[in-house]
């Protein structure tokens, strides 16, 4: 554990950090920021690696018993600096991401296939933490799992929940044996929610805002189901649809 | 019907329309703007009174027999002047804001108190007007149902479903005789979801982002339920919730 003083933006680290905002950087970086405390203290509490806690010299003045984590006393001028929001808090945590998984354990997981919205991402998240799916799995082309829009959605989740990325159909074909997967979609040879399998080894297909689960997805699944509606809207949010699917599949255990 | 042309973005309606972004000119001039070709149609065919469709040249001379509202031509620039996206589309209507109603009509209502989040507010009425209910109530200092990220999140339930704003726990105590409410909640007296009473009249209330529904809502309401959890996630979304309650109550049915 170190503690050090940064008081210049033009710090090589602190403009490293400042690049985290886009994704190119985080990959090359693998790193990522948690903004906040209670996303902070989260990330310190979570399996993943927290390289470093930002702070002010006020906030590290009332709460320097907490952390035993490298910590890094900046400026409010610095934090902004790096910072995703308006109103930036005084704590940001620098974490590693997460190793890449590479087989899945037994439970169910709820694969997102080519998401673009940062917070339907994150809201899937949290919402399967909530109800305790044993993970998410993020297709190629899904909003980048690190970003501040989703980290934010998540609320913490994605540092209680197994997020295993950059997938595509020949990751499902290869579980295929060892999973079932339902995909959800609007119309076609679908089945009501309520009459869908759920096994104890299952994988929920929840699609793109616009064109919903990809066709090559849709021809290996096992089952499709969707949800009624009655009303004029169209569709669901994705967000809404896949938390819709996870509260059905808890009730039935 | 009339067709016009402005050119100059100094001209004044033009100036009054960019203005719309904010709340407080939407509210003095009882107007707000539907952006793009889905939004625009749906707003046309509403019930609503559309003022008037802007639109570029060349989107006129594809569709000129489409529409028959008042229509002013003008160049792309004007419409990313008054757009809130950042890749405008061709076509803006000007809508005028629905009349208070003051009156509950029979059926079932969500109620939302004091959300802050457009991304929310937007994502419950698109829910609402998926599931059929009859209406979506909003509290004073709620998100501004026709801000522009609302009504992009309502993907154009907006003009399907009846949406009754500033009201606060003074019009529950008045209707409270003839609707039952339920408040959902994370703890107290609360029974899980799947056990709550569904009535032919009923208010379905969800709270703020932060906080949660309030305590006064809390004392006056009929039952209070949450959705069971299991997993380390504090809470749910509040659309999501919001959502799994319609789901619920429209399964009951």
């Amino acid at each position: 554990m170190e503690i050090r003083k940064i008081t210049s933006a033009q710090n090589e680290y602190i403009k490293m950090l400042a690049k985290l905002s886009s994704k190119k950087h985080r990959d090359e970086e693998g790193l990522f920021l948690a903004e906040g405390e209670h996303l902070a203290q989260m990330a310190v509490m979570s399996d993943y690696c927290v390289e470093n806690l930002l702070m002010t010299e006020e906030y590290y003045s009332n709460n320097n018993d907490k952390f035993s984590c490298n910590i890094t006393i900046v400026p409010r001028s610095i934090i902004e600096k790096i910072s995703d929001t308006k109103t930036p808090q005084e704590i940001v945590a620098v974490v590693k991401t997460e190793q890449e998984e590479t087989d899945l354990t037994d439970g169910k997981y709820i694969y997102c296939d080519n998401l673009q919205d940062p917070g339907n991402v994150g809201t899937i998240i949290r919402t399967a933490d909530a109800f305790s799916f044993d993970g998410v799995i993020l297709s190629e082309g899904c909003a980048d799992v690190y970003s501040p829009k989703v980290i934010r959605s998540t609320q913490g989740s994605i540092f209680n929940i197994k997020i295993i990325r950059n997938r595509n159909i020949e990751f499902l074909k290869k579980v295929k044996n060892d999973f079932m997967i339902t995909s959800t979609a609007l119309y076609g040879k679908s089945m009501e929610l309520k009459k869908m399998t759920v096994k104890k080894n299952h994988i929920f297909v929840v699609g793109n805002e616009g064109s919903g689960v990809s066709k090559e997805i849709l021809d290996i699944c096992d089952e499709i189901a969707y949800i009624p509606m009655s009303g004029k809207a169209e569709s669901l949010n994705v967000s809404v649809a896949a938390s819709i699917v996870m509260y059905e599949v808890k009730n039935r255990e």
